[in-house]
């Protein structure tokens, strides 16, 4: 499946967004570039970048859509979507893009920064993705647009639990023994005063337990605090 | 929770990337962007942009991080990943996700276009987020990776299963008298021979079957096919 997808921009004006809708395939592992009536001197532009060139010396150029996706089993379009009669279905990216994956040789179309796809575009499509924006501000950046499209398809829904397991926790006695410490250095300060140390020892004990100590590095706190009761016992400097 | 992201940029030097980010925002529904240390031209430049101008003129720049996430309860910091020790805990953006949208103050913070977060921008993070990129080209553009951190954070898990019906086929009486008509098109066109008939309209029924015919589309195809069937039981020209 990998590189599987044909990414098809359809006459793109800005070299900046060919590069960048490259630069996005190289970084999500797509390769079959390809462009309909591009601006020539854009696409000539583009070819400059560097870390994308690969797919960019490779991209093909054709005259009309139909010839670019003539070898597609699925053939996509992109849309904002809602201004206008689309004569087609239309789904958003994250119900799309399993179905663009499991396809060998679907295409993705992009239309031009202006105008997006026209009708005739679409007419070669089964049907149409849109990225899920904001009604009000519904039109994308073209290589931001490709960008978010290929990270949808290389996504992995299984990574969503993958999450880092919280550090563990200190143990109950290094806990204690912070708490120990802790007082006896309150103590000293004139935070807590000794006829009420007992209940002042229950509170001090919640405070620590909600911190969240990580086991890793206990062993510095306790050395941070026996360093600053160490130096509360100093006799006063005379 | 709208809204609730802050987006910081680090020392970010193209204000096509500063104009990027704010259209994104724009896309996905955030309005509240930081600077820290811009190049200066960069900033002035990028509030040309149109539609997401009211983004950049809200946007504070600040001297350095730690005022600019000052007001943050989670300080996430974005990475290429891999490539030096990082002290932190790192995540894939899938898994980073729901953590960022459960805190209604969090920061999330990309480093310049040139080299990422310096270890000092990011000894101000709790933990880091990496879009998973190939290893081989894991440096994103600094738009594209703001957009497609802004669309996952706007994802919708749920709408991955809303998938449109597949269109209702036609009827199996439908499908039987274009059958009908078919075979009867291709008697006269001299594709079926009358006495291989039978079996041939077997072959015909289980090729049409096969056929994706959409309910709503069944009246046009029959009367594609009667218009055929009637053309050709007309005479010859003389």
């Amino acid at each position: 499946m990998a590189g599987g997808l044909r990414v098809v921009l359809v006459a793109p004006r800005n070299p900046l967004n060919i590069g960048a809708a490259a630069r996005a395939m190289s970084n999500f592992g797509f390769t079959d570039l390809r462009l309909v009536k591009p601006y020539e001197l854009a696409f000539k532009e583009a070819r400059s970048a560097v870390r994308s060139r690969y797919i960019l010396e490779r991209a093909q150029v054709f005259d009309d859509v139909n010839a670019a996706v003539a070898d597609c089993s699925l053939v996509v379009g992109t849309t904002a979507g809602g201004h206008r009669d689309l004569h087609l279905p239309l789904q958003r990216l994250e119900a799309a893009a399993p179905l663009l994956n499991e396809q060998p040789s679907a295409a993705l179309l992009f239309g031009s920064e202006k105008f997006g796809l026209s009708n005739d575009d679409m007419s070669h499509c089964h049907w149409l993705l849109r990225i899920p924006t904001r009604a009000e501000h519904g039109s994308m950046n073209l290589g931001q647009a490709v960008a978010i499209c290929l990270y949808e398809l290389r996504r992995d829904a299984a990574a969503v639990n993958a999450r880092f397991a919280p550090a563990p926790h200190a143990s109950a006695e290094e806990y204690e023994r912070a708490t120990v410490l802790l007082l006896e250095i309150l103590e000293r300060s004139g935070y807590v005063h000794e006829r009420t140390s007992t209940s002042s020892a229950l509170k001090l004990r919640r405070l620590a337990r909600r911190l969240g100590l990580p086991a890793g590095d206990a062993q510095t706190w306790l050395g941070i605090l026996r360093q600053i009761l160490w130096k509360l016992k100093q006799p006063p400097q005379s």
